[in-house]
């Protein structure tokens, strides 16, 4: 078993993919919002690549049963029901509706990685539930920050550093990590008690800050707030019923 | 100005590139092989990217005026007259001599950024002196880690994030670290009071001891053993005349 992390969001082997969990992550914000539209009642989530792509799906569905959300250069794109700040779906706006989202960076790496054995959506949100899920799956193991723009991310990748953490005492079979997992487990350990300094540091929390998004991310913080963990499957995002998941459903 | 490191060693950008000082590090072994070359008095050094260009090469030049040196697989190659462990390249063997090398991932690196207004050759052997030369050069930054087989690699990542610490403190201009910057930093932090903790952790290390070429980690982890700072130009490697220079040359 190996545990690795993708610290660049390039196209991985797809051949290895095929026999991989994979764990996208987007802190800020793609996957927190996806986590938490899911945790309140959203039926499921289609990624979509582009604005225009969202635009057209949105027409194939009855209205009244979809939502239509995500951002370009962090704002709300003009047309859309909801921007890209997981404080924005609660219930009242998302239970029982399907939401279409396109994001810069996060709605790309499902489609990057859609060859993996089963590719979970991760954030602090869910962490705890997200590391029982692959000690579950127990495979070779993938984690997958969306990155910056093609860069590095350092929230994300210290969100794959705090999965590993969890996960690690808990394999019970063999299993190394690659330079890459250390190097992540290691930001975490930096940052564990104060997360929210590392989104000060990193470019893309400057950069919400800058534009007056600054709450977001004390919110994305957060650790442990729900007990789903949404899975990726032909397209779609939704929760799969698995005995992971508490009695009683979500979050 | 900004200060990266490029934390996997994929093609760069080559316009941004051309306005950009960048330091090539391959800590196990190449660059610190090179640098060692060098202060032992050879005259230059010639990358090359594949086995059969080392061997074409050396029939250009008379006999007794070239070395050739590198691994695959971290072995000798049948033919060639060293390896790739800085402490065969000695006085006796080199000085006065042109070194071609070939080696698995650090001489493929200097072709990957043979487009930067400077390429250094940086390792643990010549840090300070590749800082002070930076500070020198005031340009914008790109520090590239060979990479370990085109993946992450934590030793030459550790290595960029002391140069990243060594340099920020006496950078007078206004200067941005990017996510990478701090990552590479955090890691040099965590290890620098034990370095061959790291190259034991990290997988090339790991690959290096199991080979009996364990004492090269501790050779390579040595700080500051030489002032000189070797620059790729043109095609081949060697030691400009700079005033960063001690009186008397190399060493």
């Amino acid at each position: 078993m190996e545990i690795d992390i993708q610290l660049v969001p390039s196209p991985p082997n797809s051949n290895i993919l095929l026999n991989q969990t994979v764990v996208v992550i987007d802190i800020l914000r793609a996957t927190s919002v996806m986590v938490h539209a899911m945790s309140k009642g959203a039926l499921e989530i289609i990624p979509a690549a582009t604005v225009e792509e969202a635009l057209q799906m949105v027409k194939v569905f009855p209205r009244g049963s979809i939502i239509l959300g995500g951002e370009r250069e962090s704002k709300k794109i003009q047309g859309f029901d909801l921007g890209n700040s997981p404080r924005e779906y609660v219930v009242e706006r998302v239970k029982g509706k399907k939401l279409i989202l396109t994001t810069t960076n996060g709605t790309k790496a499902f489609h990057l990685v859609s060859s993996g054995k089963e590719i979970l959506v991760g954030s602090f949100f869910n962490i705890g539930a997200t590391a029982k899920r692959c000690l579950e799956l127990d495979r070779d193991l993938l984690i997958f920050p969306s990155g910056d723009e093609g860069s590095f991310s350092l929230e994300d990748t210290i969100c794959g550093g705090m999965l590993i953490e969890l996960i690690t005492p808990k394999w019970t079979t063999h299993f190394t990590l690659t330079d890459a997992s250390r190097c992540a487990q290691i930001l975490y350990q930096r940052f564990k008690d104060n997360l929210l300094e590392a989104f000060h540091l990193s470019r893309h929390g400057k950069e919400l800050i800058k534009r007056g998004l600054g709450e977001d991310l004390a919110y994305c913080a957060q650790n442990d707030i729900t007990d789903i963990v949404p899975e990726f499957k032909g397209g779609v995002i939704g929760v799969p019923l698995t005995p992971s998941l508490s009695p009683g459903g979500r979050g």
